[in-house]
């Protein structure tokens, strides 16, 4: 049976806050009425407690300049996604987002149709060709976009996380031409783990939980008059897209990169058959 | 409105969660439940998330042998009482719990009737003497029970928060006697704020809350064949016991800190007058 203090302590621990700032009142009540509620569902012993308390001091001390163990945190458990729904809601004709992730970085500029794959992964990875064109909400083209592009290469490691990759290897910035369109070469992207050397890994095993995304390409693009978008493209077939372990994965997203043995096409994209061509045509919001 | 991702990733995610262990089931399950809710409360922007990410982060990073800022975080939200409060229910005639606190260290044995002040603290602060017993539910004395004891000084500084404080000063371990008795000589204790140099303090002064704690001294108990207990006792008076910073005030726990002039009795305790006398009785559960 609860006893008086946990039925009043919810009550007088949000009496207490006199946030000067409306907002800060609204999210430091709901807080703490949140919270309470799962220390109340779930009535932790004092180990227990004593164990959240480390879990949570060891994924800051986790975090650095590479890497960041709380959202991650906030990815495994669904809640970047959410933030991702909330904040991106009922524009139906506009291309869908999903989770940025932690492994944007800087990046190189380069020309239309050039190749972001460099290196051993450039030769060993399935050559392809990216495609298509960025438009406004009406189906026209919008010219002088920024794609920011990066991916994992041909075994699922980012050039940040691999310490033999070329340095900005498989990340590129582009620009639209004036019909809206854009195209690069790069090579076939692997599905990969998300880091479980630190807590988060611990939280997964915990959860009988797999840690594998399925392979994707980032973009975060740009253009003047339009929202910023930061969206994934996912290549069909791959075993994890029921099951990523971040739940960033979204139908429209999910796209053939298809086998082409034509050479004439080859040629024209600058690769050598059999290639991959990938092909999205991306919607932006107006400002 | 909510999108379908809004109404149904919750229960995707604990979908995934196929625990081993039938509690971390339980735990991980309701952790997922309480904190899309809270998310789905407050709608944050992806702005707020961030804030919120970095907050959990620097909480984090500010730990370490000396400082436990999640702890901290978990006191001033009221989280560390309603943990308390779960796990030591319904034992009318037992004496109440409250939170540990940050400041619990080694200390060394004493005589009873030692005096736990030393250095200028000593000299300034209000001499008090601080006497009692250790009891069974029955109300038999319980021998050989060892308290172990620590406090602020005059000024509310610990000294492992105080370089210029003598090492382990008032802090000490003493054991009741055949009677089941206790005394020893301090100073009074002082209010004080907890750490706000923090995101805990940003945290409070977001909230509008002062940081202060009324002045008590903290007492871990143990003795064979009981159950511990670490609670505190508070100085009657004290302006911020109404306020708490870490909601650990009970009104069992408050007691007065007499002013003495007995000449006679100060000679008894070895102190001189005028002087104050604070009597407890702890009441221990069986094992």
């Amino acid at each position: 049976m609860q006893n008086l203090i946990e039925t009043a302590l919810t009550d007088l621990v949000i009496s207490r806050i006199k946030a000067e700032n409306s907002r800060n009142q609204e999210v430091l009540t709901k807080l703490v009425k949140h919270l309470h509620a799962f220390v109340k569902d779930v009535e932790p012993t004092e180990e227990e407690w004593f164990k959240a308390i480390n879990f949570l001091t060891q994924t800051g001390q986790k975090c650095d300049d590479k890497r960041q163990e709380f959202i991650l945190f906030s990815d495994v458990l669904g809640v970047s996604m959410l933030v991702d729904a909330i904040n991106h809601r009922s524009k139906s004709t506009i291309t869908e987002t999903t989770v940025k992730g932690p492994f944007h970085a800087a990046a190189q500029a380069f020309e239309a149709g050039e190749n972001i794959a460099r290196g051993i992964e450039a030769e060993r990875g399935e050559t392809t060709v990216v495609h298509g064109r960025v438009l406004a909400p009406e189906g026209n083209p919008v010219a002088n976009a920024t794609l920011d592009v990066w991916q994992s290469d041909d075994i699922g490691y980012y050039d940040v996380q691999d310490v033999n990759q070329p340095q900005m290897n498989l990340r590129g910035i582009f620009k639209t031409n004036a019909n809206g369109e854009f195209w690069f070469r790069t090579i076939k992207p692997a599905a990969y783990p998300v880091p479980t050397d630190g807590p988060v890994g611990d939280l997964l095993r915990a959860s009988g939980r797999h840690a594998m995304r399925p392979a994707h390409i980032h973009f975060w693009i740009k253009a003047e008059g339009y929202q910023d978008i930061i969206t994934h493209l996912f290549v069909e077939g791959d075993e994890y897209l029921e099951s990523d372990a971040v739940f960033g994965v979204k139908d429209s997203l999910v796209i053939p990169f298809v086998k082409n043995t034509d050479t004439d096409l080859a040629a024209k994209w600058k690769v050598t058959a059999p290639f991959f061509e990938a092909h999205y045509d991306f919607t932006l919001a107006k400002k």
